[in-house]
């Protein structure tokens, strides 16, 4: 930013002033903890009740006496906190952020949300975990307890990518009590776009055939649909993954069943309870999505676009963009998504 | 295509069966009758409570006995039985068909849906007319009393275009009692499609300040949104138009009212009453929409497809064909959509 | 058809005059014909060059003097006419709309597209085979010496489904000389959709590790893609596969190469060439496309609306419907798109 | 953000690290310039060739000696200057945006883009103005003449919004040498979107008969496709509009001209000519466009999604956001897109 290489001296000033300019960057502090929760011992899929959860304390933490805001971030199915501060490249931006003042200073918590199966999707069911009363339950009390934060609404954040974007639009319908800013990047499942269920392909015989998750095969999307059936669908007499399909099997063949079809699209949907959570939504400080356009799953771009239309008819006041990229090309980058607008965005709607 | 056990017939039905290729057509009987309602005398928008009603006879009709299916066309909110007789060809298709077997004769029935205002949308409301009801209540009983009529929703159709497109699917969705068989040309208001309320290009200030109908102005949208208002938003308490309106002035300015709005799209918009319908589509012996891809209202095209998926996942069978052509271009041609494919269907599913 | 019972003799009397009412079907001949090809000779992939053409003879044939129309059908990448014929009814289908007078009699003829790579995408190329020359210098000289056919493209028509819907289309666009019908059933590839390239995905790193086409493995569109750039980018320097490619390896990393995308891009979607080729179609007796909405890969879809509008701009007449269903449900049911479109279309545009 | 030597200045730029923070905003100078052109004297259509134009100096070129960028806006079609900076609140803005430290100091410059007819598209035409030419030949010379400019593309950004969004990748496209940074605010005219142009709603036989371009009427679309036929079919023997027409009386029934048809899509729509521009495109140092996707105007949303594909596809580096809103809700107000995008693209991508 600065040019001139005279003058040094007002240059050492102007940093005095503001190390934000001069890309020196404080380090937070990465912590680990672990919570042992009782909300999801209730499960059929053997979940480890035992959760690892990385807090970024900010740089300043340690030697101020202050209470911060925090961010919680959900991760997408197929990851985990892990990956994610090793690919995501996460400390290093939320770095730069403080330090450039993109954002004022604030904790970000990332829980693990991996299951068995292929993670949660950030639902409560009593055979996939209730993972939404454990977010609210248990991680968030965790967390206000062991850090010094600013326990209020106001002054609290969900944020997540892809499945973790659903998590996080669905913790702002539901719960906007505990959360009072969400973004969501690149959500799924927030409506339904152009497929019919009836063509989506998904191995139905391998599914009804299976004795265990194992032998359900490696195809991603019928792996999916057993985690979203025991999400919408549970039951609890019906072994090995205790639930019903919206396929079921009928003399030999997969035959569409209307009833658990409209019960899973109603779950799994989020535009189908928008109207139920109009309210809620209403009295958030920021609500936004975005999404890239060159998602090759082309239906998660439609239903965005209905999403926000649909919370635009709602009155729901929102940020809505779709953005040149893909689903993940653009997120951790150095001028990407997280970094060029999620963090101003907590810093416009959070209260610090 | 020979059910008759007169020599008679037969030899009408060689001929029928060669004659057909020669272009050898009988011609029907176009009768005008006149129908007095009781339920269109509740409204608030002046309408003329007697009705005339075309009612085309087959070439058959005076010389059999026979008893015949009836199909009611609903026209479209800015036409009238005349004008489509006039401009439609219907007469000349219609006999075309009959002559060349593609469809066995029935009585064909127009009656009249116009109003002082846009026309009938289709539905019933205390302000504009209980459309609905005259049609289920008034209408089939006075045709099947006067006519030699196949009395029973096995032997009675729904067809019409546009706004009458919307209301053969809406009769088949809460009259399948009445109703066997709907075949929506270019219907509209099926869905939503990618446009937002919020930017509908209505002249809401000149809604509200108006005195009158008249004073509405000649803006089309303008005009249809004061009549799907009274039907959806009726307030019997608020002259002149008796009804509330989804926007609603507020300091000066139209305003979103997001549970007026709700209320209107939810009865509106056909799709968001599907769920609740689908057992009766379920029931009918053939439903059919088609549409044309090039609708400059983009709209009613997106909605149209979505209307169809939304019927696949709800498993009622239909058929639903996007053509190459406009709303109306296609419609009444020498091989159009009444003539290729309303009469064939009409064949296929009718008893006839 | 016919319901009464008694009577018996003037039934018999009426299938005298037309069997077609009657569901007495005639059974025509299906015959198996070698032609070796000069003009497959010439690539780099192992065709076999004597090539398996199945033929049906229509009923009357055998007993008959005269000449007949053929229709040569186009097999999808993934089958073969042996397939087709197995699974695809389409005999029985013709055998039927033959009897029922849907369309009259013509000879139909299926040749055999595949290769040891993903089949003709109906291309000429110097390393995948010059698959219209042949189709059009050798198959159908072939076809008319050894049957009586009505050798002029007025009686010559071509059909085919998904990648062969893209073979009758490019001959139509390319040799309307030679064949004045066409119909593609489910086309591809005849634009683009909303997709990027860049997005698509393929493995890239597979294919310019491979040292043979086995090693490219089992995904399909990973496969695909070889072909495709075999048809559009050959390159007969560079084994094994002889042709360059649109993502070309830098540093390690596949890279967008412009000009080769672009190349590939102009070659292998339709309407890059439709303004040349307009003059062509213009000509056509008949031409339609149809397809099913319910394609899960959705630029399908999209792709054939586009083409349909290009088609109106450049003043081409043709059908083009969209269907409920997906790219292969409804071709050869009993009421499905190739007996209750195709057989119609033909009748109306052949000359017999 | 600092690159005067002097003492003052330094001073001054410390009061504007703080003083942002406290909204302390200083003004610059609004000077309105006239230009009179030779280029625009080619035209048939009574252009006034002198132009005003409105040229914003920022707070600190009075007292600086440094040289600016400049940023030219393209007013829309129906917006003039004077409008521009009545309603757009651009002064605001700007000023706020220098003061906040969003974007370093530039001049920023608006032509008068105005006709008798429906004002510039931005196109090259001897019937309706060779706009391009004059913008880079006369508007641009004459800029850097009268003020401190740094007088490089590096410096020189094209910015515009609506038809003045077309007009900024037009240039773009033609113009890389003269400008290397440019933001299309919610463009038009990138490409087709879904809409046929024979089902344009356009009144052809007023076009046809009228005498003058006032008895054209009222009509918005139908006046701007005299325009678009001005630019890309001139004819300057066929008054009154010196110009052919896309769709030309035949029997007295307007009718498709399938070559007028493609020239005018060839010009009109950028996409059509991208692959010949894509290599000054890729010279670009930042290239944006931005739309709202509740247009109503839909093809226009589509239009630019492809546009963005486009682009991708020809490896040229560009931001393509759509945002929640229409084509002009958000553009001017305090966050929106000209003060939040915009300003920080300039800011990225200009040298100062």
């Amino acid at each position: 930013m600065i040019r001139s290489a005279s003058w040094q001296f007002l240059w050492v000033g102007l940093l005095a002033l503001s190390g934000a300019w001069a890309d020196e960057v404080k380090h937070g502090t990465l912590v680990t903890e672990q919570l042992t929760s009782s909300i999801l011992a209730e499960n059929r899929i053997g979940l480890n009740t035992t959760r690892g959860i990385k807090v970024l304390l900010p740089p300043g933490y340690a030697e101020s006496r202050k209470s911060y805001p925090v961010v919680y971030f959900l991760h997408n199915t197929w990851w985990s906190p892990e990956q994610m501060f090793r690919e995501g490249h996460a400390v290093k931006l939320l770095e730069r952020g403080f330090a450039k003042q993109v954002v004022k200073e604030f904790i970000f918590v990332v829980s693990d949300y991996t299951t068995p199966t292929t993670g949660s999707i950030y639902e409560n069911s009593p055979v996939s975990g209730r993972w939404l009363d454990f977010t609210v339950d248990e991680l968030v009390p965790f967390i206000d307890e062991r850090f010094r934060t600013l326990p209020h609404r106001n002054s609290r954040a969900v944020v997540g990518d892809f499945f973790g974007g659903r998590g996080a639009l669905k913790l702002a319908m539901v719960h906007a009590d505990v959360f009072s800013v969400a973004y969501a990047l690149h959500p799924v499942a927030t409506g339904n776009g152009s497929s019919a269920w009836t063509f989506l392909q998904i191995d139905w015989p391998k599914i009804h055939q299976a004795k265990s998750f194992d032998e359900v095969g490696s195809d991603g999307r019928t792996r999916l649909f057993v985690t979203i059936s025991q999400a919408f669908l549970p039951n609890l007499d019906r072994p090995p993954f205790y639930c019903d399909f919206f396929m079921e099997m009928k003399d030999g063949q997969p035959t569409l069943h209307v009833e658990n079809t409209r019960k899973t699209k109603a779950g799994f949907l989020l535009e189908e309870t928008l109207n139920e959570s109009a309210a809620n939504l209403r009295t958030m400080r920021g609500l936004a999505l975005d999404w890239g356009r060159f998602d090759m799953t082309y239906p998660h771009v439609e239903s965005n676009r209905t999403f926000s239309r649909l919370l635009e008819e709602l009155g729901v006041d929102h940020e809505a963009e779709e953005y040149r990229g893909g689903p993940w090309d653009r997120l951790w980058t150095d001028d990407g998504r997280f970094y060029a607008r999620v963090l101003p965005f907590l810093e416009r709607h959070l209260v610090f």
